[in-house]
This record gives structure tokens, C-alpha cells and sequence, in this order.
């Protein structure tokens, strides 16, 4: 059992200070993440109240996509309201059914897992590797090789007999997963891709931005991501076909007339408001900037910690260009013990931390999905620490 | 075969001229309804983008809640993203499981069987009456008689062997349906009620407010309804339990701590952006007057329709105090086939009118699903035209 030392409470204290001198010496609260709101947003969302559009259709939706595209490179996207109802849409359109497993990291925020049990479907865990925190090719490979059967290009899991439908990596903190590393394993066994990059807007993979890598990939504008509408998400494809049914699906499944009422789906009402499309186009506008005060705030930690024993800061992968959203401290393995300590200090401390997510497979309902050994999900799982990121923390915002 | 005649053209020209006697004999373009934003709106939501609380949390959620309990009486309410979200929980917590079904008026807004869907369970169709538009207590009980088995007090479909779990009345344009009719047959046939707001924010049935008489109820705030939060809705209950189960299903059933995220349950989520409720706060404000007007806008209908044969506005039921959220003509029968051309001629005259929705048993994703005789649904739906609604129709609005 380790011994609580005062060498712990030392190693506590020090990163405190360390936090300090990059946000400031005063005893200022400082959150997590908080928005942002430094552009046109008081304009959009004025106008959407004086013409009276706030609701399901008006300009800002339409002009919040067509901005998405540009941003992302994508073809289409289509907003919604929120990134779980993204992702629930995404594994619909990419064709998961009652039954099927879908592949997802066991390090993730739990709507990954929840989008899946939506569909009636099976999330089955995957591990991830400490370099990128997202889910690892290596050991996917090596699982789906000895549980997996090919039929006629579908891969079905040996042990359950279920088919496996897909596979949806997360970026984690915006840190785009190795997707040529992944991209074959999911071709070699017949699994389609859906991007979960709720966390990635603006992120790169070698040049590219993420969100274009699978069929579909899920975008979330909650109030503490990168860019906020309050609520809200958005579903990315580069498939016309895939994109009008994203639409439909996500619209009521109303087969476009002046004034008749038919549906010809039982489909979803998950349309994103204008008003919140209002408050997103002008967060976009302000994307560009955000993005380079989080990748100047991690700097400032990476200085800040430099030379300081047992702990790092998270660094983004080669050949990525991250949008750093959310910054994490990563302790070494022999100073996870310390980690609640850390936690307790930071917070008492006024600098709002938290540790990762609970890894999916020791959440209660998801304790008995199909999953392979998670050695680094539950190694990372203990030793990462998110530190406050906002973008205002780097000169000039508000 | 109808004949459409020169008697067939100028009904539907002296229903353009009836609707411009109240809405102005200017040729400007009428809306069916559209929001109303003449009170603290911009303030509120101003409020939430200074303070940068747009998000999952904030003080005008809570605030909402409070104002929906003391707006309808109920001891509870939890603000959603939307009517379907409401539903959607409400039926969930009101026991729906999956292979259940749920008795749903035909003559509804598709979402009611959606909501059905969304929880594996199936819309079993009844039909409705003239007199309220909503669910028939005598056509009901008629058909419950002769296909459910009640066996220890739990009500079976004799046909399909299937559970019949809860009945949704749904409150049609504001107007409450047969309450007192219908919860003795709930009760007769061991059914949870669960009320269809949606329409009804201020109908009152018996001076008490509709949502209170089920188990829970939903309400909707999209941008087409009396109050409006852009996308909106809201799940009201008294019942302590549920309420608590209300929002920690709609919250990603997360266990409140400072830091850990962990979650005992799949949930969803289906929280209200406090951007949204914000605007939602104001709008309550001006609900009464609101209210007052839609009634007085109603009155001038009456007056302008009056002496005009083959046609009448519909009128509250008795005993009621509706919002008229919606107002509509209703065609004798013998009229019916003049509905398209009716509203192709006020459409034409820039006043933008509506049938009712399809009945949901035409539609193809529930042309399957169990139901009874629906001869009302059916004619009502040949013979409603919903006209222009908005309060500001009616004197010092925006």
C-alpha cells in the first residue's frame, strides 16, 4: 500500500504552483473550460430575436453548416442538437442494426457508448495507446485476429455471434487517433468507420482535418468544447447520399410539401435551433485565433513543467496539428497513487482539474460488454489530469 | 366523383375573404404562427453571452423549471431539448418497455408514435372525437372491451399478445381532451397515463392545468408554439421519484461529484441549453397575455366565419379554457373535397394555412401497427384547416 507521504503532498504542491505561473499567481477561481465570446455572437443571436427565427429553420443553420464544411473540408454537414444525437445518427446511417457490436475505445466519454445501446447495438472495448489516447491499431489487430471471423467481408465476433458493424475512434482532447494505423485493420476486416470528433474541431491529421478519414463522424458544440451554440452538434460525410439522410433522419422524416404532414420513417427530431446555429457562426469566426491560444497555452504548461519529475504535460502526436482543447497532465505510472491528492490540492486550490473519464467497462451498465484487455486505457485512466484550457487564459480575451 | 365547380371556387374565395376581414385586407404575406419576442428576450439571453453561461447549466434552467411548476401547478418540472425528448423520457418512465404498446391517437403530430418507437415499444392507434379532437373515452372503452385481457390487473392485446402499457391523450391545437372521460378507462384497464402537451401550455381543464392529470407529461417549446425556446420541451410530474429519475436520465445519469464521471444507468442527453431557457423565461412572462389574445383572435374568427355555411371554427370544449394555440376551420363533411382547394387558394392569397396532419395510420412507417376503427380521425383530418395563429394577429404585439 503506498504510504501518503509528505513527499506526496510536496508533489501536490508543486504542481499547483507550477499551474499557477501559467495562470496566474492571484487566488482567482479558474475553470475548466469556459466559452469564449469575443466575436459576433451579442450580433447573430440579436438578430435571430428581432426577426423572430429562432426556431428549426432559418439562415444561421444553413450558413453554420456551409461554415462547417469550409472549416472542415468535408462535403456536407448537418446540424444537430447536440453530439450524442450526432453519433446515434452516424451509426444509424453507417448501417448498425439491433445486435450488432460496435467497436469504441474504453477511454471515452460515456455518449460514445450510450449512441451505441440507442441503436439497440453492443459496445465492444477497445484499447487505447498512451502516444495519441486514442484507440490503439496494434492491439485492435491483434484482438479482432483472435475473435474475429471473416463471412463473406463481415466480420462477426466468434464468442458472442454477433456481427461487428463498426468502428469509432475517438480523438481524445482533440488529439487526433492514428488513423493510418487504423484505417487498414478496419478494411481488413470489413468494419466501416465513424469518426467520433466531438472533441477535434479544427484538428489535423497529416494536413487533413478530422471528421474525413471514415463514412460519417459526429461533431459536438456543447458549452465546454472548442466551439459552443450551447447545445449542440453536427454530422460529417462526404457522401451526397448519406448526407440527405442525415437530414431526413435528423428532421422528422418529413417528405418535403408546402403544407401536407408525411413522414415516410420513424426518424428523429434533432434539429439544431437557429439560435444556437446564431451563436455557432460567430464562434466559428473565432476559430482560427481559439486554436492558437490553446496550442500557446500548452506551451506555456510544457515550459511551466519542464524539469519537473513524474509528471508531463500531453503533447500531440506527430503529423497531427492539434486544437489542444482540453490539456492534460500525464503522471508517471509510480505517481498514479497520488493522483486523488493531486486532484484535491489543484481544486482546493481554486484550479478546477479532473481526472479522465471512468473507463466504459467498470461503468455499471457496461460492465459486461465484450471487450479485449485494457492495460493502457486503465494505466492512463489513473494517471491523466485535465487542467484549465480555456482559450481567454492566453492574452487578449475576455 | 366531386365536381369542382364554379360553388367549389368561390367557397374557397370566401374564406380568403372571411380570414383577411380579421388579418388586415393588405396583401401582406400571414404566417400560420410565428413567435413573439415583445418582452425581456434580449435581455435574458444578453445575460446568458456576457456571463458565458450558455450551456448544460445555469441559473434560467433552473429558473424555467420553476416558472413551468407555477405556471401549471405541477410540483415538478425538467426542461429537455425538445417535445420528442419529453416524450420520449416520459414514456420510459412511465414503465413503456420494449414489445409494449401504447395506445396514441391517430390524429397527432408524428412525434407521439416516434416517441413510442424510440422505446422498442408500438403505437396502437384509437380515435378521437369532434368535440375535443382529442382521444374518444366511449370509442375507447368500446375497443379496450373487445381486444384487451386483463390479467392480474395488467392490460393485454388479446390480438397481438403484447403488453398495453400507457395511453397518451394529446391535448389537439390547446384544446384539452376528455379527461374526465378518459382516466376512468385507464383505470378500468390498468393503463399509465402520460399527457401530450406539447400544444396545451395554459389550457386548463376544470380550472386545473393539463399535465397534472396523468403520471407525467410533456410539454414543447419549439419555435412554431405558444412560448418558445428555439427547440425546447419539458417533462412535468408530481411525483418526487420521477422527477428525480426526469433529470438524471436526461442528464447522461452522471452521479453528482466534483470530478468523476461516472453514470449508472444509459441515459441520454436531453438537457435544455440555459441559452434556450433563457429565452424561455421571458416568454413565460408574457404567456397570460399571450393566451388572451390567441382567445380574443379566436372570437374574431367566430365573428368573421359566422353566417357562412359549410364551415365553422372550432371552439373549446366545455367546461375547458384552451390556449388556442392553433386555430382551425373545420368543413362540414359534404365540404371535405373542397380542403386542397381551399388551401391552395389561401396559400395563393399569401395566408399560410394547413390540413391537419396525415392520420398516423396512412403513414408508412405505422401502416402495420395494431389500432381500432378510426372514423373521426378520418374525417377530421379530411376536414380541418389550421389558419393563420400568431398573438400578435391580435393588436400590440411585435
Amino acid at each position: 500500500m503506498h504510504d501518503h507521504s509528505v513527499d506526496d503532498r510536496a508533489f501536490a504542491d508543486e504542481i499547483v504552483v507550477r499551474l499557477r505561473s501559467v495562470l496566474g499567481a492571484g487566488g482567482d477561481a479558474v475553470a475548466l473550460h469556459e466559452p469564449c465570446f469575443s466575436g459576433n455572437e451579442w450580433d447573430y443571436v440579436k438578430e435571430c430575436l428581432d426577426t423572430a427565427w429562432v426556431s428549426s429553420v432559418g439562415k444561421f443553420v444553413d450558413r453554420f453548416e456551409r461554415d462547417l464544411c469550409s472549416i472542415t473540408g468535408t462535403a456536407h454537414a448537418v446540424a444537430v442538437v447536440n453530439g450524442t444525437a450526432a453519433l446515434h445518427m452516424c451509426l444509424k446511417l453507417a448501417g448498425v442494426e439491433p445486435g450488432d457490436e460496435v467497436l469504441v475505445p474504453a477511454l471515452t466519454f460515456v455518449a460514445t457508448a450510450n449512441a451505441v445501446r440507442y441503436c439497440d447495438a453492443f459496445p465492444h472495448f477497445v484499447d487505447v495507446e498512451e502516444r495519441t489516447l486514442g484507440v490503439s491499431p496494434a492491439a485492435l489487430r491483434d484482438h479482432l485476429a483472435s475473435i474475429a471471423d471473416l463471412r463473406a467481408g463481415v466480420c462477426f465476433n466468434r464468442r458472442t455471434g454477433r456481427r461487428i458493424r463498426a468502428l469509432v475512434p475517438m480523438h481524445t482532447f482533440g488529439h487526433p487517433v492514428d488513423l493510418d494505423g487504423l484505417l487498414p485493420v478496419a478494411t481488413e476486416f470489413g468494419l466501416v468507420v465513424v469518426e467520433d470528433a466531438a472533441e477535434s474541431l479544427g484538428s489535423l491529421y497529416r494536413g487533413r482535418h478530422t471528421g474525413n478519414f471514415g463514412c460519417l463522424a459526429a461533431l459536438s458544440f456543447n458549452g465546454n468544447k472548442i466551439v459552443t451554440t450551447g447545445g449542440g452538434g453536427a454530422i460529417l460525410t462526404n457522401d451526397p447520399d448519406l448526407a440527405w439522410q442525415a437530414k431526413h433522419l435528423t428532421t422528422t422524416g418529413k417528405i418535403s410539401h408546402p403544407w401536407r404532414f408525411d413522414h415516410d420513417v420513424v426518424a428523429y427530431n434533432y434539429r439544431l435551433p437557429n439560435l444556437n446555429a446564431a451563436l455557432g457562426c460567430a464562434q466559428l469566426e473565432t476559430l482560427p485565433e481559439g486554436i492558437e491560444r490553446k496550442r500557446e497555452l500548452f506551451r506555456r504548461y510544457r515550459a511551466a513543467f519542464s524539469g519537473m519529475s513524474g509528471v508531463r504535460v500531453f503533447e500531440e502526436p506527430t503529423d497531427c496539428r492539434s486544437n489542444y482543447w482540453l490539456q492534460a497532465l500525464l503522471l508517471d505510472e509510480d505517481r498514479a497513487v497520488v493522483r486523488d491528492e493531486v486532484l484535491a490540492a489543484t481544486n482546493a486550490a481554486g484550479l478546477m482539474t479532473r481526472p479522465a473519464w471512468t473507463p466504459m467497462h467498470y461503468l455499471a451498465p457496461y460492465v459486461g460488454c465484450p471487450r479485449m484487455a485494457l492495460p493502457v486505457t486503465e494505466s492512463l485512466a489513473r494517471r491523466i489530469i485535465n487542467v484549465p484550457s480555456s482559450q481567454q487564459l492566453v492574452g487578449g480575451g475576455a
